[in-house]
C-alpha cells in the first residue's frame, strides 16, 4: 500500500471543469488522488444533499493523470459521502474542494457547493479545505493558484485542523508575481445586494432573474475580503457549529410563559 | 396603514404543506402576514438559490385566512430575497420559517432549507427564527407548537436578536401536556452515518439511495438534543459568521512559503 497520503478532491462546477483539473494536478504532486465530482455543474447549491432521489456513480478518464476518477449525479456534499462511504476503501487524510470557478469569500461560503463539500468533509473528520479564484470565467487562468494550492494543503496534512473546522481559502485574479502571500483572515461581513430583473414571457407571464451586486460593509483589515482587495490569498478557518453562544446568557432573560 | 408588525411566513416543505398553514394561523394573530413559499418541497436544499434559471411568482389563495399568498418556483432562500426585494413594500418586522416536517437541531442545521430561509432574512437584518417539528410524517400534529411558536415570535418581537443571529427552534413530538417548555441550548454534536442502499436497474446499471442513522455524540446537558430528548423545545440562537476565531492564533504559525 502506498504510504502517500490519500486525497479525496471534488468541487461544484462539475468534474470538467478547468478549476478541479488545476487542483487535481496538485494533488497528484503529494498524494494519491480519488476524484468523486459532480456529473454537471451546482453552483449555489448551498448545502444540498440528494434524499429524494436516487445518485449515480460512473467510473470515468477525463486527462492522463494518475487519478482515479467517479462522476457523480449528486451534490458536492453527495460526493464526499459516496466516496467517504462507498467508494474509498480507507479513510482519506485530505479532502479538498474547487478550484471554484468564483469567489467564496465572506458571506459566499453559505451559498457556497465548495465550501459544503469540504464542511461535509470536515463531519466525518476529515481535514478539508475549499479553494475559490475570484474569477467567475471558465477560461480563468489557474496558474499561479497552484503553488498556494500545495503549501496549504501540505501544511494541512503536517499540522491538522482544529476539530469542527475546515479552510476556506480564496484567491485574488492577479498574476502571480502580484501576489503578496497568504492572510489568515475572519469572514467579513458582507451582503448581496439584491435585485429582481423582471421580465415577461412570450405569453405575457412575469417572470425573474436574480441579479445584485456585492457590497463589503466590513471596514475591518483582518477580512477575507480586505486581504483579496490588498492582493493576498485569503484563508478563513471555517466552523460549522453555528451557535451564537455569545446570545445565550441575553436569550435565558426571556418570559417563554403564555400570557 | 396597520400598526400591527409585518411578518413575512416561508418554509421548506412547499406553501401547502400542515406545517405552514399552522404557522399562518399563529402569525395571523399577531401581525399582518404575507407568505412567499416554494410551490413544491425543498428538503435537503441546505442554502441553494436560484441563479442559473428563471424564478415564477403566483399569487394564490389557499385557505380563508387574512394573510396575503405567493407561490414561487424557487427555494426557501429565494422566497425571501424575493419577498423582501420584490413582493414587500416595506420591510418586514419579523420573517418565520417553518413549520418544517422533520427535525433541523443540531447538525441538521446545515442541511436545512427551512433555516436558510431564516438565515438570508438575517443578512438583511430582519429579525428571523426558524420552526420545526421532530415528525417527519405529512399529517404531524402541530397543535402543541401553537402557542410556543406564538410566544417566541412575540419574544422577538419585543427583544429583537443580536445582530448577525436567528433563531432555530425544535419541537419534541410530544402532546403538549408532556412538554416541559422552552430551553435555551447550544447545537449538539452529532453525525449521520450515513449508508447507501446500493440497488440496480432494471437494465443492471447500480444506484444508490442515500439512507442513515442520527447519532448523538454530545454528552451535554446544554445541547438542543438533551433538550428535546427530555421534553423541552429547543432554541438555539444561530450565526452565520462562520470564521472559527479560536483557530486563527495557531494558523498564524503555519509557514506558507514554498519549498
Amino acid at each position: 500500500m502506498s504510504k502517500k497520503p490519500l486525497i479525496l478532491v471534488t468541487n461544484d462546477d462539475g468534474i470538467t471543469a478547468p478549476g478541479v483539473r488545476a487542483l487535481i494536478e496538485v494533488m497528484n504532486l503529494i498524494g494519491d488522488v480519488v476524484v468523486v465530482a459532480p456529473d454537471s455543474p451546482q453552483s449555489g447549491m448551498g448545502h444540498a444533499i440528494t434524499i429524494n432521489s436516487t445518485l449515480h456513480i460512473e467510473k470515468v478518464t477525463i486527462d492522463k493523470g494518475n487519478q482515479e476518477e467517479y462522476s457523480c449525479s449528486g451534490t458536492p456534499a453527495d460526493c464526499v459521502k459516496l466516496g467517504v462511504k462507498q467508494i474509498l476503501d480507507r479513510r482519506p487524510d485530505l479532502c479538498v474542494s474547487g478550484i471554484n470557478h468564483g469567489s467564496n469569500s465572506s458571506i459566499n461560503v453559505i451559498y457556497s457547493g465548495t465550501m459544503s463539500a469540504a464542511i461535509e468533509a470536515g463531519f466525518e473528520g476529515i481535514p478539508a479545505i475549499g479553494f475559490s479564484l475570484c474569477d467567475y470565467n471558465w477560461s480563468a487562468n489557474f496558474e499561479h493558484c497552484k503553488s498556494y494550492v500545495k503549501t496549504i494543503a501540505e501544511n494541512v496534512l503536517k499540522h491538522g485542523l482544529d476539530s469542527g473546522t475546515v479552510l476556506n481559502v480564496n484567491f485574488p485574479k492577479l498574476d502571480k508575481k502580484d501576489i503578496k502571500g497568504v492572510k489568515i483572515c475572519r469572514q467579513a461581513k458582507a451582503n448581496w445586494e439584491e435585485e429582481f430583473d423582471k421580465r415577461q414571457n412570450p405569453n405575457g407571464k412575469d417572470y425573474y432573474w436574480l441579479t445584485g451586486k456585492f457590497v463589503n460593509l466590513d471596514n475591518g483589515e483582518d477580512t477575507d475580503e480586505w486581504a483579496l482587495a490588498n492582493g493576498y490569498v485569503s484563508v478563513v478557518p471555517t466552523q460549522f457549529d453555528l451557535t451564537a453562544h455569545h446570545s445565550i446568557q441575553e436569550l435565558n432573560t426571556w418570559d417563554f410563559n403564555e400570557k
